[in-house]
Order: C-alpha cells, then sequence, then structure tokens
C-alpha cells in the first residue's frame, strides 16, 4: 500500500437525513435536497459555500428511469453551479461517495465537500426491487441462472451455520437488537422491537433466512459536510474527524470465493483502515456494520476483527454487541431495522456515527465513545468500504 | 475555488482502447478488460501492481441488466483484491472517472491507478439505447413528456443558428472534419471520409440535426493508468501529465437555462482547468471535444474560449478546426466518427491526447503539440469535466 503524505485531516462539520421507509410522497430529488439542506443547516452553511457534492446512489437508472442524478440533485437543491459527481458501489454506494469525498478534501482540491447519498425504491414492486439489487451480483454467472441476492447470502448462511455452528437462534438475535436499537431512533423504518420467537416464526424467504434475517426495501437520503479539520472549529458544534479509509474488493460471484462464509473485501478494508488509523478493532467502541441480512452482521463484526471467525454468533447470543456491552454494534437498528434506502445506507451509517461521538445520540447513546467505524458493503461482497472515525480535539 | 496546495503531479504512464464499434462479441467486462490490459502492458506494469481502479460507465443497469461493474471488470481482469469504484455522470462517466483517478494519485493515497470506461449499448435495439440516453435528461422535467437527447440538443442547435448565424453547412462541417480524422483512425467506428452534401442530405433526426449531425451508438472500453510523476520516469516510454483539472455544473432540465447556444457547465469547468494550470484557450494545440452532436462541437469550441460565442461555426467552415489548423480539434474523429461508447468517451479522449503529445498520432499527429485539452459532458450539458495535459519533463 502506498505511503499516504501531505493528505489534510478531514472533518465532518454536518450530518442530516431523511426519515426512512415507504415514502410515496417523495421523489429521489426531494430525499436527496432534503438529507443535504439538513446537513448544511446542521454546519450552518449555505448552498453558495458548497464546492463539490458527492451523490451515492445504486440504480435510479432502474429505479425511476433516471441516470445522471448528481446534477440533478444539485440543481433542485439550488446549486447547479456546482460540481457533482454520483458514486455507484451496490449497496456501497454511500460509503465510496463519503470516500470520494474524503479525498477531496484530504488533497486539498476542495475545502466544503457535501457528500449525499439517496435511493428511491418503492416506486417499483417489491419483486422488482428485489430483481435491481440482485443486479449487483453477477449477471452473467449468477442471476441469470436464477440465483437472488436472498438466495446467495442464504448459502452464506448455510455455509456459515455449518462450518462455525452458528445458529438460526444467533441469527434471529441480531434482528432482535437492531430492532431494539431502532426502537430508539425517531428516523428508522421499523422502530419497533420484536422477539426472537416472531423472527424465527416468520415466513421463510430463502432457507435459512426468513423474512425478519432481511432488511426492507426503503426510501430515505442521507448527507454530510466535510472540510478540512483545521477549518472545522469555524463551524457550529463539535466536528469529528474521518481518522481513516479502506478499500476491498473481492471476486463478484459467490462461487469463484473459497470461504463464503468471510467476507474478504471486508477483511481487506479494515486492515488498510486500522493501520492508516493505527488502531486496533479493540479500540473501537461501536460500529455501524452492513447487516442487509442477519448473517452479514455476524461475519462483518468477524472479518472487522472485533470477534474471532466463528465467533460472532455466539457473541451476539451473549449480548455482546448490544448497547453499551463490549461493542455497541448497529445502534442506530441497521439496515435491518432503521431501514435500506441502499444509496443512502453508508452516509445513514456515518451519521449516526457523528452522532454518537458526539453524544447527540438520545436513548440510544454508547457510552463516552473513543473511536466509532462505520461499514458498508456492496453486492454480495464484491467491494467494502470502511470508515474510523472520532471527535476531533 | 480552493486554493490547491500539496498536491503530487500526475502522470498518464499507460493507455489502451478496444475497437469502437457494434462488437456483438464481446460483452462489457471484455471490453473493460480488454481496455484495462493494453494499458499496462502500455506501461510495462502487472496486475498486481494495481493499487485502485475508477470505472466510468453510464448505464450498464439499463443496457445489460448488470450494476456495481467496478469490482466486476476488476475481478475478470484477475485482480479481485484491488479496490474498485464506479463514477456516473451520463455521457462524461468516463471523464468524471479520469479526475477521480487524478485526486487519488494527486492526493498521495494511491500510487498506481487505473482509469477504465466501458459501455456495451448494442445488445439493446437502437431506440431503447437513446431513449438510455434520453434518461440522462431531466426524466420528470423533460423526457416524460416526450422530449428525448436529439430533441432537446435540436433546440439548443436552433436557438444557436437564430442567434449567432450558424448554418447546416457549418454543423455538416464539423461531420465531414471528423471523419476526415477518424479514416486515419484504425480504432474508429466510422473510419470514413464523407462529403457535406451527404451530411445534409442524411434523413432527418429532429430538425435541423439529421442522422449524420449525431454521434452513433456504440460498444467500446478505453483506458489509462496513472502513476505520481516523479515516479513516471521508471515505466516504458514517455509519460504525459496531466496538468490540470475543472469540472463545472449547470441546470439539469434545458428550460431551466437563460442561453441554451452556451454551456454554462463547459466554461465553468474550463474556467477552472485553465486557472490551475495557468494556461490560457491560445496555448492549447488540439483539444477532443464532447461532440455527440454536430452542434455541440461548436457551442464547446465557443464555451472553451477557443473561438468568441457564435464563431464556432464560422471558423470550422473556415477550416480553422482541421488537423493543424489554427486548432486542431477531434483528431481522433470525435464522439461522431470515431464513436460513442459513452462510459469510455472520456477515456478515449485521453488515450488521443496522449497518442498526440507522444507523437504516436500516425497519419493524424498534430505538429509538435504543446497543451492539448480533453472536455466530457453528461447529459445535456448539466455537468462537464476538462482536463489539460502535456509532455511530462
Amino acid at each position: 500500500m502506498t505511503e499516504v503524505h501531505n493528505l489534510r485531516d478531514v472533518a465532518i462539520i454536518g450530518i442530516g437525513e431523511t426519515q426512512i421507509g415507504e415514502l410515496w410522497d417523495k421523489s429521489l430529488r426531494e430525499l436527496g435536497i432534503e438529507a443535504g439542506l439538513k446537513a448544511l443547516k446542521y454546519a450552518g452553511l449555505h448552498g453558495d459555500e458548497v464546492e463539490k457534492l458527492y451523490v451515492g446512489n445504486m440504480s435510479a437508472g432502474k429505479l425511476i428511469n433516471q441516470e445522471h442524478v448528481a446534477p440533478l440533485i444539485a440543481d433542485y437543491a439550488g446549486i447547479s453551479e456546482v460540481p457533482s459527481t454520483r458514486i455507484e458501489s451496490g449497496s456501497a454506494s454511500g460509503g465510496m461517495a463519503l470516500a470520494e469525498g474524503y479525498k477531496a478534501v484530504a488533497s486539498g482540491m476542495e475545502d466544503i465537500v457535501v457528500v449525499g447519498g439517496a435511493e428511491k425504491m418503492t416506486d417499483v414492486g417489491e419483486q422488482e426491487a428485489k430483481d435491481i439489487l440482485s443486479s449487483t451480483a453477477d449477471q452473467e454467472w449468477e442471476t441469470v441462472f436464477g440465483a437472488t441476492f436472498d438466495s446467495l447470502y442464504a448459502m452464506m448462511a448455510r455455509y456459515h451455520m455449518d462450518n462455525h455452528g452458528t445458529t438460526k437462534d444467533q441469527l434471529a438475535q441480531v434482528a432482535v437488537k437492531n430492532h431494539a436499537n431502532a426502537a430508539k431512533n425517531p428516523n428508522a423504518q421499523y422502530p419497533r422491537e420484536t422477539s426472537k420467537k416472531f423472527v424465527k416464526n416468520a415466513p421463510m424467504v430463502a432457507d435459512p433466512l426468513g423474512m425478519f434475517d432481511c432488511a426492507p426495501i426503503s426510501d430515505g437520503g442521507a448527507a454530510v459536510v466535510l472540510c478540512p479539520a483545521e477549518r472545522a472549529d469555524s463551524f457550529d458544534g463539535d466536528p469529528v474527524e474521518i481518522v481513516s479509509l479502506g478499500q476491498g474488493g473481492d471476486h463478484m460471484a459467490v462461487h469463484e470465493r473459497r470461504d463464503i462464509g468471510t467476507m474478504k473485501a471486508t477483511e481487506r478494508a479494515a486492515k488498510k483502515a486500522y493501520k492508516r488509523a493505527s488502531v486496533k478493532p479493540q479500540d473501537i467502541d461501536f460500529a455501524e456494520v452492513h447487516d442487509n441480512y442477519t448473517i452479514t452482521e455476524i461475519m462483518a463484526i468477524e472479518d472487522l476483527g472485533f470477534f474471532e471467525k466463528g465467533e460472532g454468533g455466539r457473541a451476539t447470543e451473549e449480548g455482546k454487541t448490544e448497547l453499551n456491552s463490549d461493542i455497541s454494534i448497529n445502534t442506530s437498528g441497521g439496515l435491518k431495522a432503521k431501514g435500506r434506502p441502499v444509496g443512502a445506507v453508508g452516509l445513514n451509517q456515518a451519521v449516526e456515527a457523528v452522532l454518537q461521538l458526539r453524544g447527540e445520540a438520545g436513548e440510544r447513546q454508547v457510552d463516552q465513545p473513543g473511536y466509532g467505524l462505520i461499514h458498508n458493503i456492496g453486492g454480495t461482497g464484491a467491494s467494502a468500504i470502511v470508515h474510523i472515525l472520532r471527535r476531533w480535539s
């Protein structure tokens, strides 16, 4: 890996997100604008101070017949002259957009950068939305033969159960925990607690994953405002620093991977992020991890180094990932219960991390967190991005 | 604009592109891989030295039902572990990907970065491909009411003719010139000369634009390899420096713009690029400009400052934009005659600029060029990106 030099420290000075849900009265552009304007307001900034906009979005082309969404959102936010770029990496589009925004500021090319993400998924039927999610797997070698997003993850779950003794009870506990956290999050799509029995009795989607093992189809937007950390004190509130990022890749098709109980892309991304930040997994106090399925959270907390491989399910069952336990995982409710507006997810995670680090997370506040980590994956895990954050001081 | 500081100089050390055309035997991933491997070979590099891949692509989701194309191409190129990110900005996707690659290297975050672009357009019918191009205009306020890509550009052409006296003869001359250049380019989709009479007699598409005023639907891929200029001498051949870049935005819908005979996004992008490079339009010896329609080239050579507003048509008619005249415009043949594999276009332009600056452009070589400029726009001009290049010494 390249020796990083001359990079400026980067701070998040503004955050904003919409309610997540089936928002039939809001279009993609409205979701993007609402999140962006909230983030600017939070920072005490006006639109004419924005130098660059990045937009994370998975599939507006297929979902609403609109490509070229970055200038669209810039325009309708009243900043048409501002350069804007869309970033797409399946479900990791938001996190990847954050990474590009970080580079723009760290390099010195821009000072005030807005990174937003939005997805409008409910203008098509649920089956069509799922088919579009499946188009982030390998079309030519997987989906064309009938494999779906659900079934590919179900294979990983089965593999993990067979090889590591993970149980359906443990999978269910991920959902129970995340719903408990979401119940404390006013922006969550499903702010309701649930029970292990309810999760296990839900209709089967793809064995062993039932309906409550799967994240929902959602509409929503989220955004952050970045600036050089040296300028951060001149804006409202306490800034949060992006200490480091790491990005990883893996084979596109699940059958090309040797061990489908491990996400290599996550491991690779985390390794870089930890090294650049000079921290260890044990230094992380809370993490928003990608939990599009319950099994994905279990793999993530292993692959990020919080627990040994194969121990994620047991750790979850023992309550080690609950709010203010060993490590607080998905305090926001995660994709599972906060919701999954795909292109926004990585920014939803960043919003939660900032709230936690500022002590503004209300009932779901982690006790005096030092480092937070956010983790976003694309497709069935062919791309992954990890950011490590802490309070700037 | 931010004061740029601490940026490393960035060089292009490798280039590669596929034949452009209706390539029924090649898939998107094959096009991306072919271009990327050619670029690596040109630089004398192996895949395991690549630290990051950017992929420009407009609409693989709609064209081939495949999102998440960056890790797909990385994987099938044999570098699945390499972090990869897709950039989309309509027809400017390739140029925008180059801009992000530049930042990755200039910032010091990465050393060896491959930027590729590819589009596979002929797996759908011509009308569907055109509808997908139209989805880069404003779906909610333009295309849903029947406006198409062709008709929106036709309005600009009519406006330019009415306000600046531009003639159909002048539009036709753009096509004649670019076909003459393409006839000297072995990778061009239409390497054939044409005549003004033939262009003017072509079937009408959207008055005043006939079939020969429009760029074709194409398949193709192109790629470049970037590294810090200080390391460039250790690779094969003479490196070319990316001296600067500038990005601009504008209203998404054409009816929101006050003067549709000018592309504000181009003006804004060019202004930044010239300022950062400390050069003037008069210093540029050749340029690859976005000519998806003949009128677009005329607007571009005005908005980039090569000719006064309203003089682009006359300058073209007087031969001032021919090879080795006042300024050599679209020596490659441009989108018009070299072809338009949308996501690759910005990289096709970079490939041509490097060939010219290295003196490797064969029969279409510009005489001892100093500075070259490449210009790529998205949609109907809501996004634009300009890079200025010269030989590294």
